[in-house]
């Protein structure tokens, strides 16, 4: 595993700081030190993203369907030896990582499918009208075209899927876009790992080195990035405060750039009484696995339940505090985010208005201890503190006296990732106004379901309202992830040996195209 | 007319400050007394809104086809009251604004065209798939929904087509957002006038009055406008600075809301060797001319002309200069855009590098007097004042040694709303080095025409990146306006009852969507 930064293929480690890895288990720092870039390297990846763009930008979707999918060959070549370091640095569990390899290569292999297939460029095309009356119509013509350098952070609760290959840079790749990843400084093992099985395929793809670097640092190397002019565009799974960060600095560029974050969420379950007409025990054991599930470390974890009170509601909790006190701990991802989690859950816990229906006992380790808390409507409404998210196994359950005070709670929410509505048909159909309240605060809306699990597909929408998400219109999880990286250019009157493939007269890559208002193949 | 601001419905006036338009050829100011909105009525058109949306958002593409079409209906018949209040507020020629009423009469039918269609909403289907190992797929589907009330302000330059009821309202309401507009203080009558016939097509067309209202007001009202909670979005056209200020205050609110602003733009053109070989005198004349249209006033005007040194572009220096002094002067807009052409224009001709070729008398009138300076381009390419937006009959022409000087020159620019290449197509393809420089900055490239001229159709893309646009993904003409409107919502397992019509499982709407990757109808 290389050490120093990868800069266009080339190992670089001008600076003197060093990061290491820590394993969250034995609390251990990990041999290795790895180098921590220095502006000058940030500078040389930049440009050489940008010069390799100038070609990259132009490749063909074959070309960059084999990119991704030798990638993908690359990381599953690794074995097991990526997934022990995944392991060491997350402290997550080997099926976990093994089960996030394989969504990471799979995400790959989708991107290879659509760019391979072609139409996600959304080629229009308005044909000339030379007689048209009073004024002629020029000949027009548009599809999305990659939108430049990008630069990627490497989350900490997804060492591979949201990291060096994951999500950000396959959707980047696969739009012809060159990009930089930071590694999160909690896993710098892993990627290195990867991104070395990345520059493997940039050189088995032929492509130019600039198309790929990855760099090691915090918060300087991040400014350094995000501020680069030949970076358009930047791609982050994290905290609502990184997020905030990283939109400012972007927002002051004299050039501004799109930055695609994806921040914090509470993901309220909205529980109608129907959902508790049947198996009690069951749904509350769905609902502590749920809350327990990865440490309570996704960015879709329920961390509000939102219940009608009825005496099967004191059932329910009941068995959701037996469930929670059955709950396994889990080692969190590293030392801050277990401190950031004691540290919420208890501000929660200690309000006046809530009540502690379960938490284990805390140890010294860095473990999840779950916990729930139980608050009535009026007090959560009006208190800001109840609304921050807490990353880690914690939910808040709150009760409502009726479907109106509910809707007031829905109300009160800022935007979420996922909003999710439990009870039978009949009654999801009554409580239609509940329902479109929820819709609007969120980008997905789950019905009978937890909203853990985020299925990489062509509908799915990750993403939602600020603060969820910076930007609500794109996903980052899906092939519509690839949309945040391109931008529409439009040609008037271009001799067809100028157009790209997907806008040329005789339509040699076979797409669909909207043409003269109507989507064809023609 | 009506004199006050129209708050959903309700004439409203509670304010003392008024404002009054002005006859720039006249300089004499009209004698209607126009109230400006207080924010108490900035408040209540926002709450209006945020209700009207609740049920608009849900409305039919027919519902909403019918709407578009009766405002289209409302406005041709103000007949030549309408068309004499736009002069009198603007000094554009009657023959302009009749034109101008047909395109803003032709872009609200062509979005019912598009929505009564109703592919826009891009749905995506991802089926269940119960039986997939290790972990079963959810039913997952995605569509585009209304994102919430939208503010549009009245462009200066164009008093129909990008004002009241111009493409920003076409293209929100079209989407399913109620509407505020602020109308540019310009021109409030036409504002006045617009807004009547908006709310008589609201209630023919039994809309909740909120869908619609429509302030008058300076920078307060503005302010007020951008960081009320209930707004969701922002259609703005005009200049760099405004757009920067409204997107500060947007950026800055709780929740950061998007503003699409259409700013400034030098729209280069890049005349290859070649296009000197035709016609000359012709060439100087389609030059000057689109640089004289509407007394430059269009965000497409062409501000920069780069040519390479030749025997025959010496004559069509020449012949420029004859035809700049042959330009017919026009009446400029106000005199706030008289004045700031004036210093601009002059502030770029008295650089030390810069000779001027042909200015016309200035006199006491609000007319914009065409003028053309004279560049090399190593000089061009080091002096940030000449790269500034001249609004107004105004351009520079650049002087290359070779074809390299010409791709230095397009490096060095800004992001642009257009870029055009004149030239035979075999010079063109050789040129294709220098063109994929101009296509990184621009939103759309023309090839042997001139920039002025923004078709209204599907492939149009009115845009490009900063500081041309404040966001370069999205176009403010055209039927893809739409999208700045709208935000994909994702269900899961939801039933079918819940599910609006683009994504039930029969597609009763009988729409493309795009069916476990597949587009079909089906």
């Amino acid at each position: 595993m290389i050490l120093e930064n990868l800069i266009a293929g080339q190992k670089k480690a001008a600076g003197h700081q060093t990061i290491q890895g820590v394993n969250p288990v034995s609390k251990e720092k990990l041999s290795e030190h790895f180098h921590v870039a220095v502006p000058s390297e940030i500078e040389e990846a930049a440009e050489a993203a940008h010069n390799a763009w100038k070609s990259f930008r132009f490749s063909s979707g074959e070309k960059r369907a084999t990119f991704l999918e030798a990638i993908a060959e690359e990381i599953e070549a690794c074995g097991d030896k990526l997934v022990e370091r995944a392991i060491q640095e997350s402290g997550l569990p080997g099926g976990r990582i093994r089960g996030e390899r394989g969504r990471t290569c799979g995400q790959l292999r989708l991107f290879a499918e659509l760019v391979r297939e072609g139409s996600w460029v959304q080629a229009r095309i308005d044909e000339a009208i030379p007689d048209r009356k009073p004024l002629p119509r020029a000949d027009i013509r548009k599809a999305l075209e990659a939108i430049g350098p990008v630069a990627v952070f490497g989350a900490s609760n997804f060492p591979l899927a949201f990291s060096t290959a994951g999500g950000d840079t396959a959707s980047a790749f696969a739009a012809g876009c060159p990009v930089i990843v930071k590694g999160h400084p909690s896993h710098p093992g892993t990627h290195a790992l990867v991104s070395e099985a990345i520059a493997r395929a940039v050189e088995k793809s032929e492509l130019p080195k600039g198309v790929f670097s990855a760099v090691h640092g915090g918060i300087p190397a991040s400014q350094a990035l995000v501020t680069h002019p030949r970076i358009k565009a930047v791609g982050f799974t994290g905290s609502l405060q990184g997020g905030k960060a990283l939109i400012e600095l972007a927002s002051k560029r004299p050039e501004p750039i799109p930055v695609y974050a994806e921040m914090g969420s509470v993901n309220p379950l909205f529980i109608l009484p129907s959902a508790l007409k049947d198996d009690i025990s069951k749904l509350a054991t769905t609902l502590a696995n749920s809350v327990n599930l990865g440490a309570g470390q996704f960015c879709t974890n329920p961390g509000l339940m939102v219940f009608q009170k009825s005496p099967e509601l004191d059932v329910l909790l009941e068995e959701l505090s037996s469930a929670f006190l059955g709950l396994n701990p889990q080692t969190m991802l590293n030392e801050g985010i277990y401190k950031h989690f004691k540290h919420t859950k208890s501000q929660i816990l200690s309000e006046a208005s809530v009540t502690t229906i379960e938490a284990q006992d805390e140890e010294e380790s860095w473990n999840g201890y779950p916990a729930i808390g139980r608050v009535d409507a009026s007090d959560f409404i009006q208190n800001d503190t109840l609304h921050q998210e807490v990353f880690g196994p914690f939910t808040l359950a709150i009760i409502c006296e009726n479907q109106e005070e509910m809707k007031a709670v829905a109300e009160s929410i800022e935007g979420q990732l996922t909003g999710t509505v439990m009870g039978s048909e009949q009654e999801i159909e009554a409580a239609r106004g509940l329902v479109s309240i929820i819709a609007e605060k969120v980008g997905r809306i789950i019905f009978n379901g937890v909203p853990t699990g985020v299925e990489v597909s062509h509908a799915m929408h990750h993403s939602g309202p600020f603060p969820a998400s910076s930007n609500g219109m794109y996903t980052s999880v899906g092939t519509d992830a690839i949309l945040r990286y391109a931008r529409p250019v439009c040609y008037q009157n271009a001799p067809d040996s100028i157009l790209p493939g997907s806008l040329k007269r005789s339509n040699p890559l076979g797409i669909w195209r909207k043409f003269n208002g109507e989507l064809t193949k023609k």
